[in-house]
């Protein structure tokens, strides 16, 4: 991949000190602007504004996008009401409406007043739809036209309209009350004679999302269909903007990242990880903690009810973190394979006898081979009768451990929660409980008549 | 969302098994391809053979690719040499070089005969890269101009070419002998005037590809440059081919999967869950379970260690369980939050240090309020002296936890290999081990003065 001008910080902190600001605009005007970004994030609050007030206001505003929230925020404050209101004004609606709806509200209201009153319409229209549906992601700038116009009409249409909008790799056709018809490749009006009308190309063949629908719906839709923009109506119908793919990857990577982070019992946080404190670190990550140390007083419980058998063979204490890790890691694959696979709509709800036919075939086969492995151990440092236990335990709870891995997440989206809430600490809770209970009765039982 | 006429797989039985072909013919010509895959996957072998032989040429290829592999292997058995021919030629070569990729090697050999001599040389061209370059992932089907033409030189040739190539939205430039030059917007050219050069509107504003990149970067380029296709070249700067989103989607996609799985200690797949069959899935799952058991003995032994303080006051083993699961909850939440971090560029390796200063904090956070927790429950339970060593433990075990969880990926990162193999269960055994020496130290000491 070309790698940038090695953004080199220093370089650009000489150019800034010696004002030579035209080879400095010169050596970024080719620079994208993910890369302007990266480097703006490393310079002083002074070093800063000069950098972000010499690029040209269309990529100052591209430039914008790609900071962090903070150094946003932080932006802001130094701009003055003229400086923000042209930024305000470059950013495509979409990413205005996600600024609006990461900065904290006081920031939000004072920009909000800055707008034009066509933009302040269509930032409050935009800002209407419920958080994490398709409204919020969308922007009204797409190209559309009539089916009674010709090719050549279109095309002139688009020429004129295009500049603004976000893509013309797709133009919508909608009638006079702007109702969504169809949704076609510019390449299809390149590719068509000019007069030919746009109803004459059109193939009726689409893809339409409502406003109100979850982003993850949006989504799934672009994994499916691969397109780059879908249109997005409304209740009536009326085509209301468009989301594209690049909004839907990061929509995805945040969940992806969300999942992950449940997968080991972390509440979603609302920003990157670096960007997170630690007060709200401890929030996101202490309830599922403390849930399961309630939780695991059951294991405890159980464990004091069979002090007997403890106290007569100390050696079977030798076994029980492994034969608890043990489940819970077979518990912990069971889950995760079931989780991802939802979520890539590899398996459904329907789907779950076969899982688990599968799952326990396998977690046989797994518990067996880990019980020759514990045999081998157990036997040299405590002879045959606690190694028959504990491999025997062995295969048992590894199946246990995977039946719950398994079953959890359908049990969880069956009752409308998220299967990834499944996650590694809360299947080892539950399999340790199954565990001990397993390991001792077995112990109690087979030591008495052995 | 639009839901498709809810794929009624019996109603499409009934007219095949009635032969009413033209009926099912002008039903299924308005399905997008992704559901007349899934259609086809309800259906058995003979039906299936109808409908896909009902489907036009160019469609049927379409809906060939969104089949499961195994799906298309049965169904390339089914198809004639000319209806296999036929299929391939409709192929897009990036599909093709993927079905070639994930075919049985017999499979492929016996495809590879059916090719014409043109195709069979592109053919063995991508399979030449390397696997999981990305030209493994490109195709050649583009459309190149020359910097001297007009805009309206460069438009008719647009118009000409442009059926037979994935994309028409970015046009590349190259030299007369295929040099990438530069990649223009669809739009640009659209709005320029005829009579100008496509040298005038080029702004050498470009992120190009080498084929012999790792498809990770291409992902990582998707999601930085927000393009919806990417130029790659040779060694020698000459322009191979392009990357569409769509395909890298797909690649994020899996490469994520084997994220989440290696966290719970599964190897990475090679197909989907719902096709991996069980031999596969216990070979990719028992390794680390089993090296897992080994890990485990080392508790075990430090517990046989500590027999004698276990053997005076067996409350102790009450709480272990509850313990060494903190531990390894803390842990793995630390390790999850890193992984993620990592693979979203948000933490790099050189913040170490002011990742390990933050989770020590929130770790010793986490600490307190589980101690408390537990020492409310121990304290009623077995009274005042186990409590305090309990709690002190708990504190200390999920720090440590913790810090084994945030080095860990940064260590294996160091060493070249994948942060994500840090897995839950891989932590969940090393503080198993640190969390049992811990606690019975703390004990026997404690015990011993108090």
């Amino acid at each position: 991949m070309t790698t940038f001008p090695s953004t080199n910080v220093e370089d650009v902190r000489t150019l800034v000190a010696d004002r030579q600001l035209a080879e400095l605009r010169a050596m970024l005007a080719f620079w994208p602007e993910p890369e302007v970004a990266d480097l703006l994030m490393e310079l002083n609050p002074t070093e800063q504004m000069v950098v972000f007030r010499l690029l040209p206001r269309q990529i100052s505003s591209e430039v914008f996008t790609h900071l962090d929230t903070d150094q946003q925020n932080e932006l802001l404050t130094q701009l003055n009401s003229e400086e923000t209101r042209h930024l305000l004004a470059n950013l495509s609606p979409d990413d205005r409406t996600q600024l609006f709806e990461e900065l904290p509200g006081q920031a939000t209201q004072k920009l909000l007043n800055l707008l034009g009153p066509e933009d302040l319409r269509e930032a409050r229209q935009l800002l209407g739809y419920p958080e994490e549906s398709v409204g919020r992601l969308m922007t009204p700038d797409y190209v559309a036209v009539r089916p009674t116009w010709t090719i050549a009409q279109a095309l002139h249409h688009i020429r004129t309209r295009g500049r603004d909008s976000e893509t013309i790799n797709t133009i919508y056709v909608t009638d006079t009350r702007w109702r969504f018809l169809d949704a076609i490749d510019l390449r299809r009006f390149i590719m068509a004679e000019p007069e030919q009308t746009v109803e004459q190309i059109m193939d009726r063949a689409y893809i339409v999302l409502s406003a109100f629908d979850d982003r993850e719906q949006a989504v799934r839709a672009l994994r499916r269909y691969d397109l780059a923009s879908l249109p997005v109506v409304d209740s009536d119908g009326v085509l209301v903007g468009i989301v594209t793919f690049d909004d839907l990857i990061d929509v995805a990577d945040e969940e992806t990242t969300e999942d992950f982070h449940k997968s080991a019992a972390v509440a979603p946080l609302r920003a990157s990880y670096s960007e997170t404190g630690i007060g709200e670190l401890v929030m996101k990550r202490a309830p599922w903690l403390i849930v399961l140390v309630f939780v695991n007083i059951f294991s405890g419980a159980i464990i004091a009810a069979f002090e007997e058998t403890i106290a007569a063979v100390v050696a079977l204490v030798f076994f029980l973190p492994l034969l608890i890790a043990s489940s819970g890691n077979a518990g912990s694959q069971s889950a995760t394979l079931m989780v991802r696979a939802m979520a890539m709509g590899d398996i459904k709800m329907s789907d779950w006898a076969r899982s688990l036919r599968k799952e326990v075939l396998v977690s046989a086969l797994l518990g067996i081979s880990m019980a020759v492995a514990v045999w081998l151990v157990a036997f040299f440092r405590t002879g045959s009768e606690v190694a028959l236990v504990v491999s025997l335990t062995m295969i048992i709870i590894v199946i246990v451990g995977s039946l719950i891995g398994t079953v959890l997440p359908f049990i969880l989206s069956r009752f409308g929660m998220d299967p990834a809430t499944a996650s590694g600490p809360l299947i080892t809770s539950l399999s340790d409980i199954a565990g001990v209970l397993i390991y001792f009765s077995l112990a109690t039982w087979l030591l008495g008549i052995l």
